[in-house]
């Protein structure tokens, strides 16, 4: 089994979370795991498709509850939800706004509340906004598929969603990474050169991955620096400093 | 906290495995965090510069001990040791063969044997064998430095580390991907055309990640077909799947 040996850093959202370890791409999960190598477990809690209404019970069984003392501590939680929710109506994915900004406040009171059961003070969230939608290259992928589907996203239905994460950030007073407005600034706001950063209107390429990237860095530096990869050291030592006459000096980090 | 949800596919290794999440690689830990997502966390317990003498410590802190009964289970564990035990004297990081050896072994039967506190037998365990080093890269790595280091790795030797993680799956009836042998026979035999697939003599480069990944993959398929990514199922369902009336019916898979 595996020891608990390392706090977590847990990427919670849909499928923009979970393919970002993804051949290519140089992804957000695939580059956090990287630079906090030794340091914290990236873990991937992403689901392709799902929206905040299923997403929290999957969050019930991710976050381990107060009372389980042997769980890892999540030192650094992204929730990264709206792309699905803002799905427009026949969708089975669609959440209506109010019901997004409520669910979303309750996966943050999950962790943030002390009368949660999932209560963890020492969690840093940081809320990530959907990116924006480029309906025309969106339109155009959904169009060649077979059978083709009709347009299930709207730009400025996504908009809204991402001003209501920034909204729910600040009102619970938690990091937020704003992904819809630094990459509508990049773009100039024009929806058609949106493709610079999107696969297919909705996903995010390798330069979309880069901008998040670097903007959650960013907010870490600038929101909770103690968890800064550059400001963790290792769990074990490098081998450098080892005693290398009698390791087991420098080796022993816990009781076995 | 940390829910144990997923259960694990742990990669212990030195410098080699660590390095598998790195950019522009498409590394093996980056691979399987991806083929894996929703079915395993893949964890990176990888150590630049260990020996399999420093290695052991480390294992006892990262492996639970079989009273731990909150530890996610370790499903697949690869053992990627040799690159570094075989560094010639007097390099601190050198392991004698005959040492390597009963180390390798110990560490196999930390897991395998029914008398040890960290007894794992649903673990299926994966020894792997280091690369062959490129002493013609190698050295001009060395030598560039500032100041300039002598060679630190010779070619038999490691030859002799790699037979030896060989032998040592054998004779503990686990498997093993001969990493050493396939990139050797892939070159023809020939170390100066090792470059083909190392960055400085002694680290892969893509193509080298690539050789490994797919001969871990095929020898999964081969020995441990039931964790092969294709056979196991998502641990939450897909979207489509989930019971849209009624999401409670199909989104909860353990008592909360």
């Amino acid at each position: 089994m595996a020891s608990s040996v390392q706090d977590v850093f847990m990427l919670f959202g849909d499928s923009i979370t979970q393919g970002g370890w993804g051949p290519g791409l140089n992804g957000m999960g695939q580059r956090l795991s990287h630079v906090y190598a030794r340091k914290l477990d990236v873990l991937n809690r992403g689901y392709s498709g799902y929206n905040t209404e299923w997403a929290i019970p999957v969050f019930e069984q991710c976050f381990a509850k107060r009372t389980d003392g042997h769980a890892p501590k999540v030192q650094v939680l992204t929730i990264w939800f709206g792309a699905n929710d803002a799905c427009i109506k026949p969708s089975p994915q669609h959440v209506p706004l109010s019901k997004f900004v409520s669910n979303m406040k309750h996966l943050v009171q999950m962790v943030k509340s002390p009368t949660s059961a999932y209560y963890s003070p020492t969690t840093r969230i940081i809320l990530i906004t959907p990116p924006p939608v480029d309906t025309y290259q969106r339109r155009a992928d959904l169009e060649s598929r077979n059978p083709p589907i009709a347009l299930d996203r709207l730009f400025a239905t996504t908009e809204a969603y991402a001003q209501a994460v920034k909204d729910v950030a600040a009102e619970e007073n938690v990091a937020v990474v704003d992904v819809w407005g630094t990459l509508w600034e990049a773009v100039g706001k024009e929806e058609k050169l949106l493709n610079k950063f999107l696969i297919d209107g909705l996903h995010l390429n390798e330069a979309g991955y880069q901008v998040v990237y670097d903007e959650l860095i960013k907010t870490i530096a600038q929101m909770h620096p103690e968890v800064h990869y550059d400001n963790l050291g290792p769990i074990f030592p490098p081998w450098a400093q080892i005693d290398w006459d009698a390791p087991s000096n420098s080796l022993y980090i816990k009781a076995v």
